[in-house]
């Protein structure tokens, strides 16, 4: 009897590094730089956007309006959520970094990292959406709502905000392809043991 | 030698059933049907949204014009990702209705599963946000673009619309739910072996 039970104690202690997850974690850290670099670049363009034309108002009467993306609520939350993705991405590439250094990372830091990066592909692409939406009557108009398009006018301003949803675009799908990767990473662990 | 190998087989076939996932399951399937509900009571309510009102053109002359989702295109997309949201509700329901009748559900599977929910959450959250984005201008207006309000107008419309913005909110959630139990449950397996 005894010499049954013994091999059970090193089998299951030595079980843990079966899978080397060191070439997910590369990916991974690559993924995230790419996410920050996106995130921050949209920033910064859709923050430089703004733009100042002559808008006639009368007969021979021309004022110069300003277009900022602080005037529509849905280009504020977007440079909200792009901040916190932008943040979110710092520090996580220092702490997978960190665990690429020391060799590995657990099973417990890699679900939560997945957790936290599925809850900001749900942000990051609501605010997409919603800067989509509203960029698009700006760009298109809506005869039926009598909502005038803006983007014959404020050119430069439009052009800012298209690379800024792209931008933001690429975010999302960056955020989408690190969730898909811990998933392939952690099914890997469970199917090596 | 040969009391010490053997062992080894039925420890690693064995290991497989350790972690017992069907409660678990029980609150995927849960979530799901929620989910399901969530997203076909959102397509109803947002397609029986028609409101036709007399709008005054001239002094003395108002025309009848209706209010429809489809005068908008983030409407469309709206209805579209809901559609698809649901649809796929339906079949993992009853895939994981199967699995639950014969005992339990497959890491395979269940990885394959959360994979399409991280997708769909994308596509969700990003058609709530662009709907929002565009009912937001739709309530309040836009003085900068001279985008008018039209939700004084139609009352009966925008209800329909914020109802169906805020059951597709509970969509999202279900779906960023669903991918955390996933990832719980794919992490328990992991450490119970």
């Amino acid at each position: 009897m005894p010499t049954i039970d013994t091999p059970e104690v090193p089998l299951k202690s030595s079980a843990a590094p079966e899978y080397n997850s060191t070439k997910g974690l590369v990916v991974d850290v690559a993924l995230r730089v790419l996410l920050f670099a996106a995130a921050l670049v949209a920033i910064i363009v859709l923050v430089t956007s703004k733009q100042t034309k002559l808008i006639p108002v009368a007969p021979g009467l021309a004022v110069p309006l300003a277009a900022k993306f602080t005037q529509s609520p849905a280009f504020i939350y977007f440079i909200a959520a792009l901040s916190v993705a932008c943040l979110y991405s710092i520090i996580t590439v220092a702490l997978s970094v960190l665990a690429l250094m020391r060799g590995g990372v657990s099973t417990k830091m890699q679900f939560q990292f997945v957790m936290f990066d599925a809850l900001l592909l749900g942000i990051v692409a609501a605010a997409t959406g919603a800067a989509g939406g509203v960029s698009y009557v700006a760009f298109k108009g809506n005869s039926h709502t009598r909502w005038n398009k803006i983007c014959n006018t404020y050119d430069s301003f439009c052009f800012h905000i298209a690379s800024s949803l792209l931008l933001s675009l690429i975010s999302s799908i960056a955020l989408l392809l690190l969730v898909w990767l811990s998933l392939y990473v952690l099914s890997k662990k469970i199917a090596s043991r």
